[in-house]
């Protein structure tokens, strides 16, 4: 029993070796298992990451007073309880807008790793990302005046910018936004998929390896690749198929493409696509093969691939949930408005 | 030096104690320090506190599939972040429609300690007031339906009432409620003016002490009594100077009285009353002198009550923030009409 056992195993770990090579190969990456590498792959040189820069962003993302109204904040539709976005095919914001682009709030998680922000790729990185949506009217619809004096107006904020920056810190609208985006470089979600690349060659059966081969063979790592498996503007194009395809007036606009999505953590990121127009993951693979691959994916193919992605749902970071700072009698008031 | 502290501290400790026999007089009581006497006033025995209970209770508190739209928590509108409130005048929910009386959101900490529920007392305990709100059509909007729906829909939540109730639990919108309020009843605050009624005389400074001889001397313990400060509907009655006084027509309505608020945690909890109308704890303790004690406190007394408020701000329950069962092709699609 016990040779049988072992030369099961040897021969699972050569093909599963082969495997890796052949992932490697398609440009699938792994969130490393290395705090150093990890922190190599997410820190910003020019504001690196401090734990008291991560717990002050922290309460910044969960803060609705940055909103216009008080009631809006960064986790309202990128919510952590709930895969890093808010469940519905169009954002909704301040005044119960709609996205006027019928846009799909994108995930936070590994947020970090793309190569580029929003879905039209107009911002290099989460620093910068962090300051649209505040501003926009139909989501937080705030102005940096109000962010800046809401935060000035409590002490409290004021200590802790001071001990992420030092005395000398000057809290302007930047700053508070790239604090911000120093937490969500933290939100990154190792899976049993990079467990699998990592070495431990166990971490995903036999079925879901099965679906890792079909996913690379049938073309889909050519654009789902890197360690977002997504994240890039290199080639979604955006078919007259979906009902709000129309992109063409968004900021940064180039050519109607839209950025190819992650594909972590899928389970709980339904709807899908840049417009949230596809609630099942069948379908959207389906979809996806379609247009983007020109391919009729039979069942077999899809349940592959559907099994393949399973083993993308991550370990979500623990997030202590914040207490805030009081406001005082200078916080701006809340507008509805 | 050594003999000089000693009698020092002996002096204020009889003088402690003292002012611990007024304030128990008064009607005001302490947070007990000890877990079981904690859980003697806090549990209910129709379906007690336990572990399992609590950590679902807390998901679907957070959780804003409950809702209608998708969008909407428990937590929206009393968020655990600022002092189980929104720090709103009055409440936004569906649609962004405000509460049609202009009513205030009550903050959910120590809300167990309360005689009744909601702002006309209607409800007796949390289990039927976290019936109320899920359903309004200008809160969450939901229906009992799509509440019980959801949570079918999902089979990590079923298995956690499963785990939480046993196996032949029937999971319907009371079920869910009551676990919901099962969580809130752990959400208690014990502060430093516990500390001091429980033993501890020097958890409160003299200039707060003085604050709460004033406090008691001055008739405010009339009204904010017991645990909370407040929580009953024996007196405040709503004078015709407040913007939006008219209750007339909120379901349950007794004479135009609203419930005495609980006066803890009151430096997170502005803008104050049940209209949300007055932003400054200063201005509010002017306001109440006059209309519920037809008394022009001064600047000294108000000052000095104030310091006593502030002993009431307590220590928070420290919550992980959850990480929600993934939806299901089943799960109702959220609706923002």
């Amino acid at each position: 029993m016990k040779i049988v056992t072992l030369s099961v195993i040897a021969s699972v770990a050569l093909s599963a070796s082969g495997l890796v090579q052949v992932a490697d190969k398609a440009g699938l990456k792994s969130i490393p298992e290395s705090t150093l590498e990890l922190l190599k792959l997410t820190d910003n040189p020019k504001n690196p990451i401090t734990e008291s820069k991560v717990e002050l962003g922290k309460k910044l993302y969960f803060d609705p007073r940055l909103s216009k109204s008080g009631l809006i904040s960064c986790n309202t539709c990128h919510n952590l309880a709930e895969g890093g976005d808010d469940g519905v095919s169009a954002a909704i914001g301040h005044a119960w807008r709609a996205n006027p682009h019928h846009l799909n709030s994108p995930t936070v998680y590994n947020a970090v790793f793309f190569d580029s922000q929003f879905w039209d790729g107009r911002d290099p990185d989460l620093e910068k990302q962090a300051q649209g949506p505040i501003l926009a009217a139909p989501e937080m619809a705030a102005s940096k005046e109000h962010v800046v004096s809401t935060v000035l107006s409590m002490p409290a904020y004021v200590d802790e910018f001071k001990e992420a920056y030092g005395d000398s810190v000057q809290i302007d609208y930047e700053t508070i936004t790239a604090t911000i985006a120093t937490f969500e470089r933290t939100l990154v979600t190792p899976s049993r998929f990079d467990d699998f690349l990592n070495g431990k060659h166990n971490a995903i059966d036999k079925e879901e390896k099965r679906g890792l081969e079909i996913f690379i063979d049938r073309g889909c790592a050519s654009c789902h690749n890197g360690i977002a498996l997504g994240g890039s503007m290199s080639a979604f194009e955006v078919a007259n198929k979906y009902k709000y395809a129309s992109l063409g007036d968004f900021s940064g606009d180039k050519n109607s493409q839209v950025k190819v999505p992650t594909l972590r953590n899928l389970s709980a990121t339904a709807p899908y696509f840049h417009n949230g127009a596809i609630w099942s993951l069948d379908e959207a693979i389906v979809e996806m093969g379609r247009v983007q691959l020109g391919l009729d994916l039979n069942r077999t193919d899809v349940d592959s691939i559907k099994k393949f992605l399973g083993t993308l749902d991550g370990r979500v970071p623990q997030v202590i949930y914040p207490i805030l700072p009081a406001s005082t009698e200078s916080t701006p008031r809340p507008d509805a408005n």
